[in-house]
């Protein structure tokens, strides 16, 4: 049941008392995604944020016709659009589903008005951007190490779950990589029986 | 006054009732740091968070014996410590005064309290956490920008504010770039007459 994996997800981090969750209930709704297909695109007339029950999920964003991975997900955590309104350039965000995917939805604007009626949801949802923030820092971190292999090895260990779901070509996205670079590294790695320690 | 102008920024985000901000006022303390000097380094015995009044800092972290510059920020922010404990590698965090600072200081475990305690500080707390995540996002972008020119470009865009603020050295730790290959796109961009769109 996806709705209620979502509430033991919100219930760990604060009680959601029963009024609470009924009311979110009947604003909340479930959705599938084959693989392939967007969770969010910029033609999107309503921005959602989701929960992910099921599946992997890659974020990109878009500058002119260049598409750039910024990060990679599986279930058990909540994902949407990251910027609001990009003023500075011509960004846009997409989020595409790597694996046949399952979702809670919830409308961002509902979301929105919640936080000034709920005080555990902001007290979730502070929690929650905390550890997105820790999340897109690593991001950043893993981006600026200063050779491909000291970036593998840091992605074999921070993201372990990732190594054997998303497809190598997406990790190589990810890792500003060429697959044939990622290739050759991940051979050598093997070859050299896994020693993992970023120097 | 530093104390005066971190309550005005958090009043901007959510109305502070005066019982709080004389709570407040006997727990947080005003301290500033020269040029050079550690605000978070590994040798603190406790954690801490900082609303930056004055001055300019980078955030850097230390991972073997090199240091990976993964942000700079000026005054009107909150910074601290990103991580709160690193399971993966040895990673040490460290923020540095790039210029003489004077920060607001309040204890990380007196914030956890009053995070049960006040639905305002959540509120706050929520709004700022986004927006670190937005930023952390922003730089996880700008180090997977394809060439050299495009990252400078968009730093431009993004943090006018640093541009002549921040010296050219850490600039370029933050763009992962070579000192010698941000002065030649520098200068490069200067003579083309400043144009400014990331292609």
């Amino acid at each position: 049941m996806p709705v209620a994996t979502f509430f033991r997800f919100l219930n760990q981090l604060h009680p959601i008392k029963g009024s609470l969750e009924n009311y979110l209930l009947g604003k909340i709704s479930t959705v599938s995604f084959n693989k392939g297909k967007f969770l969010i695109s910029p033609l999107d007339k309503e921005d959602h944020v989701f929960f992910l029950v099921r599946g992997a999920v890659r974020g990109f964003t878009k500058i002119g016709q260049k598409k750039i991975t910024t990060w990679l997900t599986i279930e058990n955590n909540l994902v949407g659009r990251i910027r609001q309104n990009d003023q500075h350039e011509m960004v846009e965000e997409y989020i595409e589903a790597l694996e046949y995917c399952e979702v809670v939805k919830i409308n961002s604007a509902f979301l929105k008005e919640l936080y000034f009626q709920y005080f555990e949801i902001n007290y979730i949802g502070r929690l929650l951007a905390q550890k997105l923030y820790m999340a897109a820092e690593e991001r950043a971190l893993i981006g600026r190490l200063p050779t491909a292999e000291a970036k593998y090895k840091r992605f074999l260990s921070v993201y372990p779950d990732l190594v054997n779901r998303v497809s190598l070509k997406y990790i190589a996205f990810f890792l500003g990589l060429s697959v044939e670079t990622l290739s050759r590294i991940r051979s050598k790695i093997t070859n050299d029986g896994n020693e993992l320690i970023v120097r």
